[in-house]
């Protein structure tokens, strides 16, 4: 393992004192909460609070996300491993703005138990109501029956995003948890992961690979896929993940769609973009048109090499919160002229 | 060697491909010019040409940044080598709106070559004044009174920031490439290497190094550095980086500077906010303020590990070019309120 470290039982918060040194003009850490980050520009009274947030070693996500257009607070979790409730509930405090706040995390057991009880604190000692959207949006984790089992990877950037731009556009509680709700459902994902990152404290790497294999369906945090195989061509490997997507979300002719490839940490634009082309390709086939496509470092596991695709269905409703323009720290978009 | 490809001998044309199906509202191929790309927005008459380039597999340079508020074309070369002068002149002429057009590129022997050739015939067959500003950030490269024979690293991403921002306001050639030389002269580089890039057509690391060494002003094609040793804590190689930069070019207490962290392709972000966090202690230190900073992966080779950190001293005249809003595909930046 070859990291730009100090103490590796620090990593967390050296990366949080840098980044609060880069962009205090963006965000501030609450105070007496060192893992607790929220917008440090005004927030227009009565917005729905968006609060994310999850394990570290997932940058940009999910402390870059934080901004105008994007979420108001962040929970900064250990290397992957869920935040507590008590920075939680101190971000959830510290958004609301009396319209209440919507929590977005993914499908894990302990992101689950820390988001409801900060969920349950924060109703009963803050009084403020709080809903959460659970992102599932990996395939690979469970079958098409149980997709509420199912991980959230790189889709959480999109039910952020689009959820975001509703409570900035002054939508409620239930409407802008109904379209982050709806954004999840017509999502999915797919990766493969081909070379494993390396945990800081204990210089592991994250799961076994040889030299010539990929893995089909690997979690960000290393949990197994659905099949390991010798490294195919880029178009191949964009074959297999496009069509699992398509055999669990079958969209049709004429629908757009927003095309996410998310890079794990390592791997180049240019295969970034290999991948992306491939995939174009097989939605020309079927005539469906990619209304917006991001294709880049969305939500890494340090230096992993692979990639994910996601497809997002989207209408009118959704294409209004991919076009809202975002200024964040780590992910900027110009509104839609 | 382990990356999401298809036929090696193919790599550049399938990003550009993908690139191209991806971000047609910013840029377009010359026709019969597949390797040369200018913005597909309208741009103002009589505003100056700016025109990048240089090797594949440093993405998102250069391809990455045309676009508003950057450069208007980009000439393409094949994986760590200079585009030939045809694609360059095509984009020149292409990009001409009648008030000239300036050249910004590495160092490097062969994109010397292929961009004089390029601008000599420019101006003798198409009749288009050509300057020329040539990067030479990188300290290790050469000594401090041989300046002009160091080699450009993540430094241009900068000399193109704001040398696009003044043509864009509407300054005249001159005083364009008069911005953009004094952005490199007040600018000076420092990068370490960790781990190597493999060659997609070779299949070979661009250098070697043992599991628990770094090297320190190791250039972007694997050019050996100045010092070979022990992988140091991040504070450590952080302090030497920022001292020899320092010792090259003394800023003085009071001045204000622009700060980049460029990672080198699969340097995790938490990274590279731990060594923006000991360069903003030790700036701190010396009374020097920083006025923006740019923490990220800028100026890559493929899934190389390490960083450089990029000091430019910024006078008010060098803050309105880095103030300035960009938007291209791969890098968007709000103005400055």
């Amino acid at each position: 393992m070859k990291k730009l470290i100090n103490n590796p039982n620090n990593v967390v918060e050296d990366m949080i004192e840098g980044y609060l040194n880069a962009h205090s003009d963006y965000v501030k850490m609450i105070e007496g909460e060192s893992r607790a980050l929220i917008t440090s520009r005004e927030t227009t009274k009565n917005k729905v609070g968006i609060v994310i947030g999850g394990g570290s070693g997932h940058e940009p996500a999910f402390l870059g996300y934080v901004g105008d257009g994007m979420a108001d607070g962040v929970a900064i979790g250990n290397i992957f491993a869920s935040p507590p409730p008590g920075p939680i509930q101190a971000v959830t405090k510290a958004v609301d703005k009396g319209a209440g706040v919507l929590y977005i995390y993914g499908n894990y057991t302990g992101d689950i138990m820390n988001f409801s009880m900060a969920a349950e604190f924060s109703e009963l000692e803050d009084d403020i109501e709080v809903e959460s959207v659970v992102v599932t949006d990996d395939v690979a984790s469970a079958p098409k029956e149980e997709k509420e089992k199912r991980r959230g990877i790189a889709g959480s950037f999109l039910v952020n995003k689009v959820a975001s731009a509703y409570a900035a556009m002054g939508y409620d509680l239930q409407e802008v948890s109904r379209v982050a709700r709806k954004t999840n459902e017509q999502m999915r994902s797919m990766g493969v992961g081909l070379t494993p990152c390396y945990l800081p404290q204990t210089g592991k790497p994250s799961f076994e690979i040889s030299e010539d294999e990929m893995e089909i369906g690997l979690g960000h945090h290393g949990e197994p896929g659905v099949e390991k195989g010798k490294l195919e061509s880029a178009d191949k490997v964009t074959e297999r993940l496009v069509n699992d997507i398509l055999i669990d979300m079958p969209i049709e002719n004429g629908q757009d769609v927003v095309v996410l490839v998310n890079g794990l940490g390592s791997t180049p634009a240019m295969e970034l973009y290999t991948v992306f082309n491939k995939t174009k390709h097989m939605l020309d086939k079927i005539g469906v048109n990619i209304y917006h496509s991001y294709i880049g470092d969305y939500v890494t596991s340090f230096e992993m090499g692979g990639c994910s695709i996601t497809l997002l269905v989207v209408d009118d409703e959704l294409k209004r919160g991919i076009d809202y323009p975002v200024d964040c720290p780590m992910f900027v978009q110009k509104g839609r002229a």
